[in-house]
């Protein structure tokens, strides 16, 4: 829902060239909420807007934009302002942003740039994408071990508009090695002690990542540890940046859509439902609908190949999609209950013992339940098979005895369903891939051909016996 | 994975009574280094450990210990003692943990505790679980209105202790009413300028959330505006505390692995996989796959409707499995795209139009493929239909013109999926329920059925045509 409040009087300021109104209207509120109520706004318009605020601001509400209004703006103003707009942006967010815009507009505006900031853009676009160091932000405060915490306190101020935060601040030795963190809480807690080294009261023990480690790892430190942000490193140790709390709450919103989307086969998408082309989207669907369907095609062969039991009482057809689904769906229970607990870090592969005992006990009892269900409905269902006469071509219902297929094959199926769905993404990340392939549509195809080979089995052995 | 690395030199520390080792050990690494290294030890060893340690130290290794253990030190350590380590705490840690405990015990712990403290246990709580109120901790940095940047800075300089964040600080009135914001960013960046008054600076459009909002409400706007904390106010705008950054992101987790559970049909889960009893988790499941069976039923009454297609064409039955799950994987991706779109705000009730023409497209296509495959595959079954004596009592197999039913069908079915699956969750939310209730299982089911009619029908008049 667009917010329209604010539109009619930023269209009248910008009709009348109101540079004052516009900087006071972009100067009062939080950059966020300007930024909300010019999504009405076209590209052009909501530049009319910010290009009448201070520079600082500018930026801040810049950053709050939605992505393509972003890039629409870098591409059609002035090659010069575009630029400044850009450097006034955080490392991290102006390597996102720039890898978006078009290529010729790029080009154009690297060499306005200041070359130590093309200097940091090019070496964070040297990181894949979803890495540490793709993701991290070079403005970190630096201090070097002699100082005080007077001294620390008036080099953060100085620098504190530049960097991305000021409450972390990382010291270093003369060769950019990481030697330990001081908070702005202890700074302050301190502030009464002027004097005092920030050697004393740094700690020395620093959790940090590497810049080529996984995001979803640094989203899982900065979790454990309750920080506001985290140190990135290279192998020899020196500080290259830090990852903000702000990105880390991103990459967690962005790492669980795409595991939701993982779980029901669709592969990861760069941008938004509605933003993503509608042939990008078609391709990663269509991947994974065509494995899936060359998976269920041998359910063709299992039931071709059990034609004796269905000739012999096609009333097992009539159960056939309840038998199937009830699997698949204790089946994609157990597979999702495993892989969330596998990804908030509470279950290793090495569990999977306790998880063979509580699918089992699961299995047992939820089949069960179906069990008692299915043989009610199979039994309503006998109940009629008097009153139909075979003669006129019609299904030969079951009796009372043969519909006993149905409760014992729930049971079985929702054993099977159990055990394949918590085992199957264990497997799976032991050798080492990711358990959410093994999630619900494969667990649902494995389960669908078990459960056509169970009910035929079943039915074969009841029938003999019934017969 | 426990890690054992210095379980051997903890446990003799704890044999010969070392309580200087101990201590050191406990203040030299990072509070959760400290409680992960002691995840091996027994509560009785735990307590042993941080014991030795500074207490505000002893407080931040608690708050890192699994809440078993923690559960476990309070009930069996002297009432005095685990009084204490309660009270060190921060209040939304302490009301967490005592609503876990044996109530004899905080019956017997609550008369030891400051007043103070005893009051604004009871008062969080009196909100409901995944409310703002139950989450926020009470202990915020409020200042007077009347402090200049020195006064300012003094004050929190005295109070960093006892504060959860020093980072964001409060600006109210003599009633406690929220007047504005002020950061230690502002305060340190204005340090050079003492004497200004803080109201000069501080931010007084200050985004708060109201002590009875959902949790969710809360995540999302701390993921917007990129706060580090976020303060909770009550109908009068007093301001009750704060919620910061780390319980947000427990919050997100949290979230997405109930969507995640209640995508497959499982009830929202107090603890953990492998920590819920085994008859809460079969309760939580049973109860959906009973909904999910009944529903399923239908699809009996839909075959038994249809038996003259069936009795007609019995290898039909062949190809039903495989048109069911190209149904139900169409639309749970459909689904889950639409679902995981709303959640992070990408995607409104109002975009129904959107998702309409977008899973229109997407169904056409996706199931154009599929046809193209399923035509195959039927083609290839047909194939053998001339090699087989019907009179064994054989399946008659199709020809290739009574194929066509199979990729008729399929893109029938992909279309009736993408489109169920995109607008259902809409529907839902459009009356007010949780789209994640219309998700995969659900979408699946009615596909299931709509699967069966559409292949049924289709059937009939190919085969009236063919015949």
């Amino acid at each position: 829902m667009i917010n329209t409040l604010y539109l009619p009087e930023l269209r009248e300021m910008l009709v009348d060239n109101d540079q004052e109104g516009l900087r006071d209207f972009c100067a009062v509120l939080h950059p966020a909420r300007v930024a909300e109520f010019m999504e009405g706004l076209s590209a052009e318009e909501t530049w009319g807007v910010i290009n009448a605020a201070d520079p600082d601001k500018r930026a801040e509400i810049f950053g709050y934009l939605a992505d393509e209004k972003q890039v629409r703006i870098v591409e059609t103003t002035g090659r010069a302002e575009a630029t400044q707009l850009v450097v006034d942006l955080p490392a991290d967010d102006r390597a996102d942003l720039l890898s978006d815009v078009d290529e010729q507009v790029v080009e154009e505006i690297l060499p306005l740039m200041p070359q130590e900031d093309r200097r940091e853009l090019l070496r964070i676009w040297e990181y894949p994408e979803g890495s540490a160091g793709a993701l991290m932000t070079t403005e970190v405060a630096r201090l070097s071990e002699s100082l005080t915490v007077r001294e620390a306190m008036e080099t953060i101020c100085r620098k504190a508009t530049s960097h991305e935060t000021v409450y972390y601040n990382y010291i270093v030795d003369s060769e950019d090695h990481l030697r330990g963190l001081i908070s702005a809480r202890q700074l302050i807690t301190h502030f009464l002690e002027p004097d005092k080294p920030i050697t004393d009261l740094m700690q020395r023990d620093v959790v940090s990542v590497l810049a080529t480690d996984d995001q979803e790892l640094v989203a899982e430190k900065v979790a454990k540890y309750d920080f506001i942000a985290i140190p990135v490193v290279d192998h020899q140790h020196r500080l290259l940046g830090i990852i903000t709390h702000d990105d880390i709450i991103d990459v967690m919103r962005e790492e669980a859509t795409e595991d939701a989307h993982l779980s029901v086969g669709v592969g990861p998408l760069d941008q938004g439902y509605l933003e993503t082309h509608w042939y990008a989207l078609a391709w990663k669907r269509g991947v994974w609908l065509t494995v899936l369907f060359f998976g269920a095609l041998l359910t063709i062969f299992a039931l071709h190949s059990y034609e004796t039991s269905l000739n012999a009482a096609p009333w097992l057809v009539l159960f056939l999609p309840l038998v199937i689904s009830s699997g698949g769906n204790t089946g994609n229970q157990s597979a999702t209950l495993v892989i969330t607990a596998m990804t908030n870090g509470e279950l290793k592969v090495t569990d999977w013992l306790r998880v063979m005992r509580r699918e089992l006990v699961m299995g047992l009892c939820l089949g069960g339940l179906l069990a008692m269900f299915g043989y009610l409905c199979a039994l309503i269902v006998s109940h009629f098979s008097g009153l139909v006469d075979p003669i006129d071509g019609g299904i030969v219902l079951p009796t009372a005895l043969e519909a006993t297929v149905v409760p014992i094959t729930l049971l079985c199926v929702a054993l099977c369903g159990a055990l394949c769905g918590g085992l199957l993404p264990l497997l799976f990340k032991g050798m080492g891939l990711d358990p959410a392939l093994m999630s619900n549509p494969f667990v649902a195809g494995i389960v669908d051909i078990a459960g056509i080979v169970i009910y035929m089995t079943v039915a074969l052995s009841m029938l003999q016996v019934a017969g």
